[in-house]
């Protein structure tokens, strides 16, 4: 059908497991860590709410928690349905058709897929080798080619790689184009630029509950930048973007710092027995500032293998053929991941 | 800043009321009218959910139960955060650079303002006198102007007038463009075209929960279509677009269909009285086929004057100046309305 758009017409979807399993390491989700400990008072507010009216439009009372949580101004803030809708808002108030957006590859693939829908061209510069980056490099491809937005995924999604704070800041130096950093594993490392979004005018990060909060069913993401960018946001970002419900239950999760932080330091620790682990086996694990570690295997669909044993985790094709993406998960799942893991490294052995 | 897109530069953003109020008639939302009743199912579902796990990417559960209140194929449903989401996936899926959306006007105000967001240009063909519409019109304009979409408010906010389906058909039959009706409202009128969507290669019906089903705060919408828009308009969407807890609260409230018919007829008996009592003092209704009347006053701000008495109805500005949309409320609400508006009348005369 000649209607659809060009730009659309060969898209391919995002790719999801829906597998049966017992152990789901996939897409690096946290661990459901307080939501017993609010879920009365999260009861208390959906049997006394106004249903039939719409939410809050512009989540106030959710960002003022946002705000405490970073220690940052509340109208710093934008908030929605996950990083995605916060992405797609970057595309619709920037991206007009053929302009360019500059990434490291490989990285979150849905910058790539949003740059085509939102008709935009996708630029990718190679990481090196070993996936760390080089900021010289994408400066002067951004010089080169003057895209309209960078994103930066830091720490990155697939690679865990951790791009320092002074890099990011030298980018920002550099540029004269809107730069993202989307923090959505940022808890799991250092490093975030939350703090500095004042000290520049192009500078967007984006943040989620998905991860070190654990709340990815109730889908919320937030943006945080200078009061410019933000006002411009809030013209493109539908009314009533994100429904009451998932406001209120991000106020309430907000409220628990403390565990939240444990769970953090929890995450780091298996992150870190689990690296130990597979560096004892033949595949080849990458550093990782994360709540997953991305390795190289050269078993022939080893997630293939790993799911008939339950455990589900991420293959990757094209240029990534031959590399994994496994969750951090607890100490039983990490287990059972690494012995499912030994015993198919056996059997292509024997 | 240069960099933010020509066509937002001066956006401006949808129009929110959020005003103190003891009755509010300002945004169409339906009652709180079965909640109660599934609440404890939802408490239980909330209680043992997986909150740390994304949502189900396509809402199966969800568009299954939407399928058997509509009686048509699950697989010819998308469901999302409320009408606005289908009418991006609109604009995201069609509408390139300069593409032309065609549409009556006066019409609900988002079809132009998305349209500038999404870069395409939105041409409005004016209504009669009297708000009705004449489809020949816009099938003539359509011929001349060859718009990449039409979008039918069906019945229309903000005037209430419903376009007959063998209209609608020779519209679908004299156009090759995309057919886009919003149901936003249809549940209070005859005539829905769900029925046809397979009939058609450009058809593309969208409704919500917002409305008769009372839900505006769970942001639910969906759309209904052929499979071939299905599936492009699923490439487009978002991964794991709706949180796992509207997708429940869905499923629990479209299996109430009785309670939803019965809450119905309710609203078009309460619209009959409003009607009525309007008629009887002077200002201008229009007939109603939607939740909601509008008619036009000459007494100058009149939803201020409202306000101070607690009541909020919806204005309109510009070429719509002195008109005014009221939402049929419960018995009382209505009468406390009348009353209101009566007293305003008095004062302005004497």
């Amino acid at each position: 059908m000649g209607i659809i758009k060009d730009n659309i017409r060969n898209l391919e979807g995002y790719k999801i497991n829906k597998k049966p399993y017992r152990i789901k390491l996939d897409a690096n989700e946290g661990k459901n860590i307080f939501f017993q400990d609010i879920s009365k008072e999260i009861m208390g507010f959906i049997k006394e709410m106004d249903i039939n009216l719409y939410p809050d439009a512009d989540s106030f009372l959710l960002r003022t928690e946002i705000g405490k949580y970073l220690n940052i101004n509340p109208d710093n803030i934008v908030a929605g349905n996950g990083s995605s809708e916060m992405i797609e808002l970057v595309m619709k108030t920037f991206i007009d058709k053929d302009d360019i957006i500059l990434s490291f590859i490989p990285t979150f693939s849905m910058y790539s897929v949003f740059s085509k829908i939102y008709s935009g061209r996708f630029v990718g510069v190679n990481s090196n080798e070993d996936f760390s980056t080089d900021i010289d490099v994408l400066i002067k491809k951004a010089k080169e080619i003057k895209p309209k937005v960078i994103f930066l995924c830091n720490p990155n999604n697939p690679t865990g790689y951790l791009i320092n704070k002074n890099e990011i800041k030298k980018l920002l130096d550099n540029v004269e184009c809107i730069v993202v950093v989307d923090e959505a594993y940022i808890e799991f490392a250092e490093g975030s630029m939350v703090k500095d979004i004042t000290q520049y005018k192009n500078l967007i990060v984006l943040r989620t509950l998905s991860k070190a909060l654990g709340l990815a069913a109730i889908r919320l993401g937030y943006m945080v930048s200078n009061r410019h960018i933000i006002d411009t946001i809030n013209k493109v970002r539908s009314p009533y973007n994100l429904n009451s419900i998932s406001q209120y239950i991000g106020v309430k999760a907000l409220q628990n710092k403390e565990k939240i932080f444990e769970y953090i330091e929890e995450v780091k620790e298996e992150r870190k027995y689990l690296y130990e682990r597979l560096m004892l086996l033949p595949v080849e694990p990458y550093p990782s500032n994360t709540n997953f570690i991305f390795f190289k295997s050269d078993i022939d669909k080893l997630d293939k293998k790993l799911e008939q044993d339950g455990i589900l985790i991420r293959s990757f094709s094209e240029d990534l053929e031959g590399y994994y993406r496994v969750t951090v998960g607890n100490r039983w799942e990490n287990l059972e991941f690494i012995k499912s893991l030994k015993e198919i490294i056996k059997n292509e052995n024997g």
